[in-house]
């Protein structure tokens, strides 16, 4: 949105002025579709999805390094069981009916400030540490004032804590990735110093750091505004919300009472991917 | 759904038992998440966005050929420019300063059937074609017969036609690499046989293989049912939605009159990729 | 929607002429605003919401029969607890944070045709029964053939049975109301005459007339089309779906699991509107 | 929301104590719904839409000056024509062949901040002035210098200035039933100051007070607090959404190209409503 919010002048749109507006996206000519200047049918089979929504988000192909850690971050989100509200709402959603466009829009209006909707809080966190850094302080130091501000607000460190888990299997494969692909940065050394600061607290709950903060760190490295970051996470997880829709259409009666609490796994044990896998 | 529509018994919903319910999507347990049986943070970085895409919905992990083909569909409906209907409905609710979900939910609430919901009209023209070719009749004359039928019901020919390309880019390549990659089979050649008859129509406007169609055929020789290839569309399409949400917050004033007509292209000129990628 | 399917020509949207389309429901110009012909400021104070709903819907003023009619049936339908799916929906995302407009939208998505939306089915069912009284069978003798057909079909009866009522208190009010304004005709009479088949059958279950059936019948006789029907359920719906998610942000903390089972009432007691009231 | 946001602690949402919560909107027993404790089937009848719509979000039946400002609130808002963006969404999710609430839902998404959705916003500008007359300014004083606050942080003025009307007529009549009621109070004074105010600026376009303002000060004097004046718009609103998207599915084409300014009224000419109403 432009800064400066005008206020609402008098003008009769049925008269105003036919004023191109313009759009950098994609290219809609006869029998051609170019999507950043690239022809639709030449991405296909030669980017992936995760490379093409890199492309069309960001404007630019992503290098393989980026490129794999995309894949990553929206694999990270994929799905989260039935317990989620996002979930819930979209199986509430098709227990009455719904066709499958509406419980996935159900589903996404689920993503307020408290679920994934927060990238910026967790990006201006990392920035006022990494301003302390530019200005001479260490990473240690800087963390642990960061941390002080936020619970002298009372405020929760953003991007970290979990409903469930004490460490988020997710956040920890990220940074290894981000490491071996030698695309990690100041952002994700400045959320380490923070893991670190947490951990130091006396034992009581613990506080991990959470896949939110992971992708806000690692989309701080590789150049993702926050505003993009957002969109990966309702991207990454629209499958997921459309599976559990299916799933409730194809198992369930309809206009059932949903209570999480009484859901069972009943699906494949643990396995593990053949090792030719990549 | 189950079949049987239940007539609504009395129960008291405060006292039912509370019966267990089952799901096979996504284990969740402290510190481990496994999707369809495999960990997650393994997932992450073996498998691409659009592979665990196909895992989660069908269960197994695809072949890579049918991977390449998912990625492929995936890419082929990220984006459609400014004038789809989902688009306009999507920047509308963005120039009104909604957030980036609300935008989204908005757009993906646009695939009504006129518009990529219509895969099971699809899927059903092509099996009654099929079903004539299994009793005998060759592919071409059971394509005439079934485009015989629809012209009878004065319905349009379902997968055939587009408000702007004669010929769908999209369709082509699908088309070319499901051949490439051996996946090829009924569906594909039944909707190729309708392509031919209606090609044969005397000219008057074309009516091209669209790429709701050729993403039918082709998940029906993949063995992805219809309302899983429902969810493919959707799923394809939210990242173009969300991006020409992000572009209308970023580019335009609040409250503006959107006309489609009124757009110009402004992006990157058409370019190629660069010859090692894959 | 024209009932003649078009295939998709081929049409270059960014050169089509600028054909005017029309529109009869509220005129624009500086300064007024025009609702069906009458100026919206004239209307305040002079129709109720619910007589301006019927104006906006039917284009007319309605009679004070009716008017009080359409606030009966809007009243009828504007809560039901925290069970119903589309309040669920509504709660769940508004325990993420989403703003109140987020909230609602997600539970309008829930009225699938399970759950209101489905008046097509019950009047198609009151019309069948009324074509063969129009050729001479009694209304009781039509009812049975009715109910019959739907049994035979396995098929619930439309606008009968509900999950948790044995009287539906709301559809006998506004039964009574329709005989007292005296707009009580031939629909009426049909769903009446099917209670009191349903209600000879062997002591079982009840299932009873709901609200569904009488908003139905009610608007065959005042003649309110199908469509329009609709759209009363959801504006009748929606002040529910608002004070449901307004009562889950004031009350709760967010991203709390929700499980309908576990609520209780702590509202006000029975109570009874004062005599003079109207 | 509770003020303080907490960690996300570790907990296991599977084994948490089936804590009880509660509602105080409705209470469903077997045959009996209690609104705020009166019977549906008693309201039905004996109150207006309106009426229970107060009922329901506040927790009292109003008082009849009150129940009379409600429903002028409510008809204020009911439509605005077909280029309000929300308006726009809903009928290009029509055209495209989603069912109504879908396309109801597209249009709810539609109220940002920018378009009903900044209650608070008003308030909080009037409370500011009032704050200045409490102790001691007059009303022309405090609303002079809470115009300057915001000239000077260059923000516009809440509740003031329209796309296309010099003077909105809703608001004037909205105005006018409060001070007819008598329930005209201190917000409403404040904001007649502002008129003042900005009436006397040097003649440059004119910024009325708008709907929004004026709605915001009634509710503020008749003691709606802002989250519920925020469900007034939404309810308001959702009849001409519906009214409007039921137009698009029965005149037009689907798929079409919705272009705003291309539209003309051809519905009923200006007429005056039976001067025996009320």
């Amino acid at each position: 949105m432009k800064k400066v919010r005008r206020q609402r002048k008098v003008e009769n749109p049925l008269h105003a002025p036919h004023d191109k507006w313009r759009t950098a996206l994609t290219c809609i000519e006869p029998n051609k579709i170019l999507m950043r200047g690239y022809p639709l049918d030449e991405i296909m089979g030669r980017l992936t999805f995760g490379e093409a929504i890199y492309l069309l988000l960001q404007g630019e192909v992503p290098s393989p390094g980026i490129g794999r850690l995309m894949e990553a971050i929206l694999v990270s989100f994929i799905d989260h069981g039935v317990t989620p509200p996002s979930t819930l709402a979209a199986r509430n959603t098709a227990t009455t009916g719904a066709p499958l466009r509406s419980c996935v829009a159900a589903g996404v209006l689920g993503f307020g400030r408290h679920h994934g909707g927060d990238i910026e809080s967790c990006m201006q966190f990392l920035d006022q540490g990494l301003e302390l850094v530019r200005k001479g302080t260490s990473y240690r130091e800087a963390a642990a004032d960061i941390v002080r501000r936020c619970e002298a607000a009372d405020e929760p460190i953003p991007g970290f804590g979990h409903r469930f888990h004490t460490r988020d299997p997710r956040a920890a494969r990220l940074f290894q990735m981000a490491l071996e692909l030698e695309v990690d940065g100041h952002h994700i050394q400045m959320i380490r110093a923070v893991e670190l600061v947490m951990a130091g607290r006396p034992a009581g709950h613990a506080i991990p750091v959470n896949i939110d903060g992971a992708i806000a760190a690692v989309c701080g490295d590789i150049g993702i505004p926050p505003e993009i970051a957002n969109a990966l996470f309702i991207i990454s997880r629209v499958p997921g919300i459309a599976a559990q829709a299916q799933e409730e259409r194809a198992r369930e009666h309809p206009m059932r009472q949903i209570d999480p609490k009484d859901s069972v796994y009943d699906g494949a044990g643990q396995r593990r991917l053949p090792d030719k896998r990549r």
